[in-house]
């Protein structure tokens, strides 16, 4: 006896490229959405019954038509829009999981001031969301990913464990870089998405940048737990941040010391650090 | 009250080449390791006390420790090794998990023989292993990914949902491409993981070409369900299978028709299917 | 008869993060370097004798070693400093090609000020030099690339050539995308790198925001014509502006218009347009 | 005065599946292609005036056209194609530079045999082509590149050049591998390429596989050599062969000796060796 326990379906790196032309300016959001959709599809698998499958190529369709229709406004807001069309447009379709990054791209300056219609995509950076909807419930996540961050003081590592495998110097001096991954849940569909994620952003920055690190661990912690301290609305965060190495290079056969100066940053390994806080 | 719900640590990407020097001829493995630590770990966090925190450091050491003590035969072997280790290790591990990907080397074929020590990397496909251990309990998975495959016949998808968004056409021959991950887990850690792989391999590439396919959710199912049918210690099976498009071009404004012969492959967006399946 | 008619080795990719740490603030400076040497090296080549091959592991310890005895201030000054240490080095050694890649880490801002030592790298751009180094020449090459623009207004593409397989309409009014990459030579070693960097990029930028654009060779040209009429000491510009294309959304079908709103960003294909100018 | 001294446009990737279905079996052909323009373009550049630009996309949809027109059979032959028609196609073109990758497909084998239309993308090894076509004269390069090979005996570095930054110790017993790219220049656009390229791959793997290998300059130029030897027809090769280190680790901290058998891949930095040999 074979069953099916779990089975999802939908369309990965759906990419839109919005241009709204106001009078005084242009605006450009530009995302990529993966949708996945979960409920009644099991004959679609076991004997080829399509009648209850909406095509992939639909699902990419529906991105487009509805962008035309409504604002694009957060990844938020457009994970929502979708999620709710699908669940809504079908009586089979039981779930729908909409993911959105934005690739931001920012006027350009041009003596001084913000061109009005001539942008940069200035940072690789992407803003996320996740809708996860279905008839009874929705939860919203808002978060942002690659937003590569480095500190050269106040980054120590001690105190650890040592077994017989262990090499690692202890120091109270060493640069810590990271590509930061964060996501947080709001406990409301009905939220200036927008607003939040500036505040949060700020925040995970400023404590990166001040914090007395005795760890990465020790950072992350601070970090996720003074955003949800700060800012109401939100029931849990989760963060992730590799330690992206930077070696100390060994100058000694050149006769020179190397004062933590010179550096040999590596992508392979990394560090993988991470966790979920929550308010009670 | 804000508490921590979560949380693991570890390395990942640590890349380690074994080279075995036999009197006939020698032996390469190449492997990439992700380990993650669950245990007592939360005074790190909260407190930057790392004295229960073994480096990461030292988990990239220890694989190359391990891969010298010890043979390296298989994704499923070495990972078993390195997780018992961590849980052994430090009473505060409570949990590991190692995946293993192995990026296969092949000897050189020279004049109709295998070379004893010239080999190439001929393929994209990774073996896989993932070992999730316990004091009390563990799981092996083992798997392959990347495997790009396509079949140019006995493909359709008809019948479908049609809604105000849908403009696909219905097809009873179409190319079918993806880009298979498989994983599947083991009802023990002591079988003969080499060969439940290369027969689960060979059963998966058999169903793909030979089924009748009215969906990719249809040959998914069929592929899966025969593994679990046919190979015996296998307790469930998951597959991934992004439908990778090959887009029909239009070739009417150049007065010529197109039978699905001339076709554009395009990367962005995938169809997205899933399943696992389950022997009761 | 067979003869050798070119050859060059080095190394490529040494990577180095340079962190100074003055009494203020901190300066970090990320590069990747790439080494060809050229010379008198075919022995190495035709009897595997290496009696004047200096090993690429030492070209990769010189980086290192020459960027803690000397500051690293730009692209071109540290690219200057390689060249000419490698051709002074060896008397085999007859010409050294080093290109310097940075990748920017900017200083964070927390509550509008620079933070002291807290740092991201806010953008996929890169600043980059080449430098030609002989015993008797050297020249230097100041640049840019990845800067990833776009105009959404004043921009179009008509008056074309149309044969047989043309289907493009003409347009008045399109989004113009383009990843810029722009190399100038300088005339002369002793020039102060960063200002003609900044003034060139500005350059650029504005004039890509102004151009009234009748196609990407027209507004590269008008961009490379205006840096060398406005920055002394350069005698050449290449320019690259790959079109990266943004196609409006077919929504026909589902009874909408699009007047160039919704766009479907494509990576593949892309226009390439390219050009070198030279002032006389 | 600033002038132009060098233009040229054309499109980049574009990317073509061939399916031709025969009664006995299935062909599949995927291939990438760019294409490089040159001629009387400068009007464009200063003007604006589109009157003698063919677009890139009128390029794009002829790459499609001429693929349904005609067989594609190689690399060469379709590069050949595409070259010969632009420049036949508009007076204003003088020039036509066409590269097209391969990316081979090869059917699966099923019990043995191999399946009549099913198929797996089985390597990440490009077979190459470039045509640079003017009125007047034709050349023809067929290549590959990403040909990943490694060799574990007969492998030696030692008599090189040392300076006060070498630390590189002597070796007769090291692993090379490489990541190979060759392109070899034909005297004729009238050869079998397939023949040929399957005999110099044949001869460049042989050669790698057998040689007593002093550096890889030494085993390069061995192994271009032959091919020019050994095949009748080719005036040049090129040869690309990226030193990609797998550096021993260091096991004394704990306790162990590692005879060149547990090695730490790594893809940066690289050495980078290249040389062209000629027939004369």
């Amino acid at each position: 006896m074979i069953e099916m326990t779990h089975d999802s379906y939908g369309k990965s790196d759906v990419r839109l490229m919005k241009v709204t032309r106001g009078p005084e300016r242009h605006h450009v959001i530009e995302v990529s959405v993966d949708i996945r959709l979960e409920g009644d599809f099991e004959a679609g698998y076991t004997d080829g019954d399509n009648t209850k499958v909406l095509p992939t190529d639909t699902m990419k369709n529906t991105v487009y038509a509805l962008a035309r229709r409504h604002p694009v406004e957060t990844p938020e807001q457009f994970a929502l829009l979708l999620a709710e069309h699908f669940v809504d447009s079908q009586p089979q379709i039981a779930r729908a999981l909409v993911s959105v990054a934005e690739r931001p791209w920012n006027n350009l300056e041009i003596d001084g001031r913000a061109h009005p219609h001539a942008f940069s995509q200035a940072t690789g950076e992407r803003r996320t969301a996740v809708v996860d909807h279905r008839p009874e419930s929705t939860q919203v996540r808002g978060g942002l990913r690659d937003l590569v961050i480095l500190k050269s003081a106040n980054s120590g590592f001690s105190n650890f464990v040592e077994d017989e495998f262990t090499t690692l110097a202890e120091t109270d001096d060493r640069v810590l870089a990271t590509s930061l991954e964060a996501s947080w849940r709001y406990d409301s569909t009905d939220r200036d998405f927008a607003a939040v994620h500036s505040e949060a952003r700020t925040i995970l920055l400023k404590v990166f940048a001040a914090h007395e690190s005795l760890s990465v661990q020790h950072t992350l912690h601070a970090m996720g737990e003074r955003v949800l301290q700060e800012i109401t609305g939100l029931t849990t965060i989760h963060l992730q941040m590799p330690n992206k190495h930077n070696l100390p290079v060994d100058l000694e056969p050149f006769g020179m010391d190397n004062p933590h100066q010179i550096l040999l940053p590596i992508d392979e390994p990394s560090g993988f650090i991470e966790a979920t806080l929550k308010k009670g």
